[in-house]
C-alpha cells in the first residue's frame, strides 16, 4: 500500500481564493492568489507565480519534499465530558489518490507566512466541516512531534512522498463533523478501540502509534 | 499582610450537601455528608463525623496542615479568540478572612477520594460561579507544579498555613463570571497587564509568577 | 492480591536521621528528628514527637491517609543513548510487607516541608541505591498526575490503602542500580517489553498504565 | 540591525563531509556528500548534487526560504544542580556575518533527512563545542515552538530571511563550553540576569522572549 500524508493536491486545491496570509509583507507580494500549489507547472511559470513567492507550484513542492523537511501539522480529534475527560476519539475514513480506503486523523502542511495555529485550524474545517467547532487548546506545545521518513524504519512513522515533520495535537471537537474532501467520513470511538491493535493497523504511515500517544497526553490510554 | 491560600474554612463551607465522592466505597461510608470540614470540633466527634472518615473538622485539618503537604488545584482563567490563542486573563479580587482585599486566582484543596478534575471544576464553580462554563483541558498535567511553603523563600511561593503542592492549569472560560463566596469580582486583562510587575505585587503567596508561567505555557508572555 | 503502594512503613524507617527539612523554620521546630514516621503510637506522644510536628506517627499516618490525598512522587528509571532517546526501562522487583513479589517503579510519599525534587531524589536514592546516578529532569513538570484510589476502577491506578496522588516523571539513569530497603533488584528490558501486557499484569496499582504513558512521553511507545 | 536566525552559510560549511543522513534509503542516494549546502551554484549542478538530492545550494535554499517554512531546532543551554534545578543560564555571544555582535542560543537548521534529536545535537556541538556534554532530554517535545516571521509583529519572533519554525528545548550542559565558529562565547548568567530587560534587549530575533519561556518551563522565572 502507498503511505502519504494525506494532504496531497486535493487538499492544496480547496485553498483556492484562501488570501496569502503574506499578501502586504513589505510590499514584496504585489501578486494575488490566484496562484498556488497545484495551479502552475515548473516549466511555465505564470505572471501570478512569479509575483507571489510564497506559493509553490506542484512540481517545485515535489522538488522540495525530496531536499527539506515539510512542516505539517496534525490533530486527534476528541468528544470530551464536562470535565474535560475524553470520551470519544475521532478516525477519518480516507480514500487515497489511487482510491485506496484508510485510516487518518486531521492532517497537513503548514504554508509559508501560516501561523502552526492557523494552520491548525484550515486544516481541522478542511477534514471536518465548518460545523465541527474545533476548541483549539490555548498552548502552542504540540503532545508529540513526529518525524515522518520516505523510508519505513527511521522512526515510528513513514511518508512514501517525504520527509516530513508534524506537530501533533489534541482537540476537542463540540460541533457535528462533515467531512471534506478526501475524507469520507470520521468514525467516533471509544478510547479503548482507537488504541487498538487492529485500528492500529489500519492507519496510514504509523498514525497508529500518534493516536495512542494522544491517548496517553490525555490519560485515556490503558 | 497574612498570606493565605484563598479556600479556607468559607470555601469548604460551601460544599455543604455535596455528595461524599466516597460513599458506597466498599460500604465503610455508611454516614451521610451531613459532617464535612467546618463542622465538628476535634474534641467532640459527631456520629456524622465517625461514619465518615473522608471529611475532616476543622480542628483536624489544621492539624494536618501542620504535618503534611496539602494538594491543592489552581486555575488560571482565560478568554482565547478563535484559533485558541489566549486574549485575556481573568484575575480574582478577593477578600481574605481578615477583611483584607487580595488579587489571586482560582484556587482549592482536593478532597479525600476527589478526582483532581473534579476538584478543578468543583473550584472553578466556586470562584467564577455557575454561568462560567469552564473549558477544562483534555490533559491531566499542570503548567506547573507550584510548591508553597510555611515561609518565604524556600520556593517562589509560600502560605502561612501550611506546605501546599499545587496542580496549576491555564482554563479557558466561555460565559460569564458572577464570583461566588469570598471572591469578590473577576478582573479581565491583558496578557501584558497580568505579567506586570505591580500586578504580581498585589497578588498572594507568590501567585504573581504563577500567572506568568500560565502565560508563558500559552506562549502570551513576551 | 493486596495492592499497595510501595513505601509503607519500612521506606519511612530508612530515612531515620535524615534532616528534618523544616528544621530552622522560624525557630519553631526545635525538636530532633529522632521522631518520625514509624516511631511512636498514637495514644502515647513522645516528647520529640510533640516538639518535631512535621513527622507522623504510624497511627496518625494511618489516619491521615483515611482522610486527605497523600502526595506521591514516582520515577520510570531509564537508560537513554547519546542523544537522549530511551533504550531501556527499569523495572523493579518488589517483595511487599506480606512477602509478595510485584513488580513497581520508583515510588514514595513527599513529606512535609520537603521539595518535590527533594523527595524525588531521595526516592530515587533508597530505591535504585547512591551509585545510580539519577538525571533529574530540570522541568517540574510530570509527564503524568497518577491517581490512586482505594477501590480499582475509579482510575487507572488503585491503592488499597489511601487516596494518593502521584506526580510521575521519567529519570535518565547513568551509574550501578544497587536498590535497596524492600526493592530486591532492578530489571531493565527494552521499551517494547516494558509497555507488554504480560508486564503490566505483573505490575501492582495499575502501574502498568503509568510505565506505557512514561514510554508514550518520550516517543517510545509504539 | 539585520535580524537573522544564525545558522547562515558559515555553519552550514561545517558540516562539510558530514555523512549523509539518508545514504543508503532504498539506493536512491547513490551520490557522495561531496555537494551540500553551499557548494554549487544553482545553475550549474554538479553531478553531486544531481546524485545527492538532499542536499541544498545556496541558491536554492534561498529560494525554498521565501515559499516554505523552514524547520530550526534550538537549545537553551543550563547548568542544573544535583537535584536538576536550573542554577545557570548560557547565552552566546555571536558575530553576524555583517560582523555585528548579538547575543543568541544554540540554533540550527534541521536537514533532509536527520531526527530532531539528531539536529539539535549537531547544533549542540556546533556552538558549544565537542566538550560541552550536552543531556539531551528524553522527551522529544519542545518547551515551545517559536514561529519567525520575515516581518516582526505577528509574533514575538522574526527573522528577515525567512519564515521559520523552531522546536525550543532546555538543554543541561556538564562539560566544557568552547564555541567554533560564528559564536564568540557562551556566558553563564543566573536565571534573573536572564530574564532581565536589558538581556532581552540585546537579544536577536526576539530570542529574549523564548529565554523567558525557557526559565519558565523549568520553573525559574520569577
Amino acid at each position: 500500500m502507498a503511505v502519504r500524508t494525506p494532504d496531497p493536491d486535493p487538499n492544496e486545491r480547496d485553498d483556492e481564493g484562501a488570501a496569502d496570509p503574506l499578501r502586504g509583507f513589505g510590499g514584496s507580494y504585489a501578486g494575488g492568489s490566484t496562484s498556488r500549489s497545484g495551479d502552475d507547472g515548473f516549466g511555465s511559470p505564470t505572471p501570478g507565480s512569479a509575483a507571489n513567492p510564497g506559493w509553490l507550484s506542484e512540481i517545485e513542492l515535489a522538488e522540495a519534499r525530496r531536499r527539506l523537511p515539510i512542516l505539517y501539522v496534525e490533530a486527534v480529534p476528541v468528544r470530551t465530558d464536562g470535565t474535560g475527560a475524553v470520551t470519544e476519539v475521532g478516525i477519518l475514513l480516507r480514500a487515497t489518490p489511487l482510491g485506496e480506503i484508510t485510516r487518518s486523523i486531521v492532517s497537513g502542511r503548514v504554508r509559508y507566512g501560516e501561523t502552526v495555529r492557523d494552520a491548525l485550524f484550515r486544516h481541522l474545517e478542511n477534514d471536518l466541516g465548518p460545523m465541527a467547532f474545533p476548541l483549539l487548546p490555548p498552548q502552542p506545545v504540540p503532545f508529540t512531534v513526529a518525524e515522518y521518513f520516505p523510508i519505513p524504519g527511521v522512526s515510528a512513522y513513514h511518508d512514501d512522498r517525504q520527509h516530513a515533520v508534524s506537530l501533533a495535537f489534541v482537540v476537542p471537537v463540540t460541533g457535528t463533523c462533515e467531512p471534506r474532501q478526501d475524507a469520507l467520513e470520521v468514525t467516533w470511538m471509544s478510547p479503548q478501540e482507537a488504541a487498538s491493535d487492529s485500528l492500529s493497523a489500519e492507519m496510514e504511515g504509523g498514525r497508529g502509534t500518534l493516536v495512542r500517544l494522544a491517548l496517553a497526553s490525555v490519560g485515556a490510554l490503558r
